[in-house]
């Protein structure tokens, strides 16, 4: 059994890592902290575990009994986390904020997205679990890095539910104002960029492209469902066999030779890419659960690497299917 | 024209009152006052506005340049401003809050629901605009009221639109929470049962019942759909022919001879009321939209009578359908 | 491993059966038969199940290599089957579907509600699935009646969701009229009355009081929340100690302290139950997910159930949350 | 008073049509002809028009007693209806299907878009209204188009609510499919590109770029929001101000500062459109209802112009808001 500490358990990602790991064979929760809700019942905040749990949140963070702490954070507090506490060598940590995710000197977070870094994952006493944008457009773009196809400016467009927006009710995520509405943010300027092309150059290693990112407020809670164009000439069918062969290890992304649709993955830990051809312009698209294969699903996915367990373990997850 | 002030401005009662005046054939908004958004354009918070209107929020309330101003303030500050400000005699007043709406010594102000008080309406200096809820529970049941039915305990199910709790983001408005989800609150004290208690009585006289009321929290922005069942051996034959005689020349107000549903009246001023008997068991269904019927659009109607306007006038709006 | 095969396999609730099976670790799918997509592949209809099987439809039915087998069908339609087909003595059946649901001569089936019966269904060679609605109901006033608390005429509300209502697309399931409306149907005519009183009948005897069901369509995909109002002088304390005495050992179904909204079930096969009482009035609410606990997810608790099998078997399913 | 015909009248559009026309000052509807309704009421089929009209559906076409009849078949009926029926010289028409919006010898139909077509749709005999998808990428394109800016393919994103699916269920108007769900359909292959590729050359001359653009199945039900990028060197100042400069005088068309959103236009005939510049590319963001801006309001739009009315009379409408 992995003894398991959670930091920050209050908040969506840590109430969705919850919701798994009640369930994961090989997972102990030992303690989940939150400063905010030390005393009460987990219950309380993350109210769809009624019936499957009695802890109570903590105030206290037993690192010596645990085997690894999942940081959830908001971004920005873990790098202040760990300057301000001792986290024993022995204990590993996984990140689901964005702290860590960009290489650095010193930083020897590894960046956890299986699909390109499973061996290293195997290995990391730290990993920095990606984004969510940046998992569902890099699992879109990867194979295509790996193929050395981008070599021009990339159109990326995606859509994701309110859960990607936290947990504090803003205007933005008012039901009022968001059911049945769209808009657009941080158009070309999304902080998930930057992480999006450090995984491409490992692929590719040159990337001389911009990856002009559009994210749009989707009227749904849960999902991002993504469109990429990439100009190229390769013919579709050599691309495709690309694609196929680069995910067809994988237990959690496949390639859908059909056109895909965010119900198929919503409440599950996979990644779906599908892609065609019009004239010289190749449209990938993907898609995922932006709290499951987007944060907490993969951070389990993380531990189960890290920690030599089967790496479904935990994750077979029944699709919400509607 | 009818020379109009506002006060609260920045809410979703007066951001619905202006979206209704600024087509208005007889209305000439006047000023517009926010305390806390003086200086700021309209458009900045009721954003849907836009290319209708360049007003901006006032901290001014020039009374003297108006004939009628509509209170939207939270419910209890209606009372607080005219202790604490002087409106002159000749201005009318409409509060959209519960303040002045239940009868006490020295409440001056007319409980505006027209099907009942359309002449004391029109008579009136101060109308105390009905409640959403009150309205629509209070329309299902008026007519059977009238022919002396409500001789037992009134079973009230009724569903709310994310509208009816406000424009401030809390935990029940957020969409991630709300959406795809229901739930209930103040079930049997809801605040609005003493203004529909009185409402009946006024018809029926002796009311020896409870209004047995429960609120759901719907999954939509706007409207409310009522059941009420009532237990009579009145034959649904006369029934029906009372409902149907005591809407008759209402002009917004219908009996549906089908199964009705929400949509019928979203984006309209119209209720929507059918009967149909089960057993000893009267089961009447009315819908209306919450923010019209049940606030800023009834109030609109209220001027009308007050002013001698056609009741219609400006509230022929087109449903939203879908 | 229980060997298992599926009839009516194209629909709603066997979709949701597979999605829970191919899970399961006890369970083996041998054949999921559909007349209709015999040849193709389950996940050209069932496209959620991308990556996790690669199954077809059969139009075969080898009922000696499976253990029990899983009627998926219409209303109506196993009875049919059951006269034009022979299934072999060893195979156990679990019909979904209403057929079988009311006691009879002749009918052997047990009526699968654990909470209830759950050791004849141990000993069961034939189960008959309970109804959605009748789920959500009787899991709310099964302690009442044991109580014998059920004396008058209780009144019910009760919404549910859009997979309620099948997979063939008809009007009131059309997304452009159903979302943002609200609307009732067969308003104290409801099939599922009979089974919710026999059940009743059950655990209270004499049952001299009506069920005044009045079903919604609601605005969401899945589950059915329920307001159920009985009349009693009991004290609250003594009621909610019954209620928690009653689910005090059961799986899946638990009492609340708190206030309970439908997302904390959605994706799960739990149901919730909480009461309050205001005056002589008890207010139970309670709520399930259709597809799961209202259909296949009891259906697998009951095979679990028949087979001997840890009863949380392949149903202990992250709930969705948002 | 303008007489009117509506043709096809069971369908979205014609609903759409007939809300805004019995609040038209100006306008008398003579007939609706369904042939499949004949005899039944409007209400049956566009039930939230119940208290605002009792006409039944016609299966007469008595042309001689109108001034204008619209068109509102389904997608090449209307080129049939011309050829089997003889509408007299005097009557105006106005279709609302795609068969005469492309310019082509013996086409005398107009394209109703009055942004770039008003005088000729004033002299017009013909009007061919444009399509939903159309408008809105046009509207957020053509003051860009104006300038000559577009000589890189231009990168189209929108997404349309359910209603552009029309009324007919089906799989990708399930609610129990559609809600919560997010996916594209006739990507680079949609039937609107040529009248927007036609528009656009109207203003711009010589157009050698293609219009890739992606559609999306939003999940919503009112509604078209667009994204469009453009690459160019021209500051964005000059930008904005040829935007600006294009719209300043539109009735309904507007050009905002800030960002936009879906629901500042749903249930409006207005069309919203912004601009921001990042490096050399323009992002143009556009939103329109699409039984409104992008279907039934424009072609009333376009009947006002044909017969000299007040642009806006019955078009003044009350936004939703939420």
């Amino acid at each position: 059994m992995v003894r398991i500490g959670i930091l920050g358990g209050a908040g969506y990602t840590a109430g969705e890592l919850l919701r798994i790991l009640v369930n994961h064979p090989d997972a102990d929760i030992v303690f989940v902290n939150s400063s905010s809700n030390a005393g009460n019942m987990i219950t309380d905040v993350h109210e769809g575990l009624l019936g499957e749990t009695n802890m109570c949140f903590t105030d206290s963070m037993p690192f010596e009994a645990v085997d690894v702490v999942f940081f959830c954070f908001g971004h920005g507090k873990s790098k202040q986390f760990i300057e301000e506490n001792k986290i024993p060598d022995n204990v590993k940590i996984i990140d689901l904020a964005q702290d860590f995710r960009l290489k650095a000197p010193g930083n020897d977070y590894i960046y956890g997205l299986p699909e390109i870094n499973r061996a290293e994952i195997a290995k990391a006493e730290h990993v920095a679990n990606p984004g969510c944008f940046a998992t569902c457009i890099q699992l879109g773009l990867l194979p295509a890095a790996k193929m050395g196809l981008i070599t021009e400016d990339v159109t990326v467009n995606a859509i994701t539910g309110s859960t990607g927006a936290g947990q504090k009710p803003v205007g933005t995520t008012h039901f009022s104002w968001r059911s049945g509405n769209m808009s657009i943010y941080k158009a070309f300027e999304h902080q998930h960029v930057p992480e999006i092309k450090q995984g491409l150059r490992q692929l590719q290693g040159h990337l001389d492209a911009e990856i002009d990112f559009i994210p749009y407020r989707g009227d749904f809670a849960r999902g991002i469902f993504a469109t990429l164009v990439v100009k190229t000439d390769v013919p579709v069918d050599d691309i495709v066999a690309g694609y196929k062969e680069f995910y067809a290890d994988e237990p959690f992304t496949h390639y859908s030779d059909k056109p895909i649709n965010l119900k198929q993955v919503v409440n599950t830990n996979k990644a779906l890419v599908h892609c065609e051809k019009h004239g010289n312009k190749l449209l990938v698209t993907s898609c995922i659960d932006n709290l499951l294969k987007g944060a907490s699903g993969q951070a389990v996915q993380n531990m189960n690497i890290m920690f030599g367990l089967d790496e479904k373990s935990g994750l077979r997850l029944k699709g919400s299917g509607f």
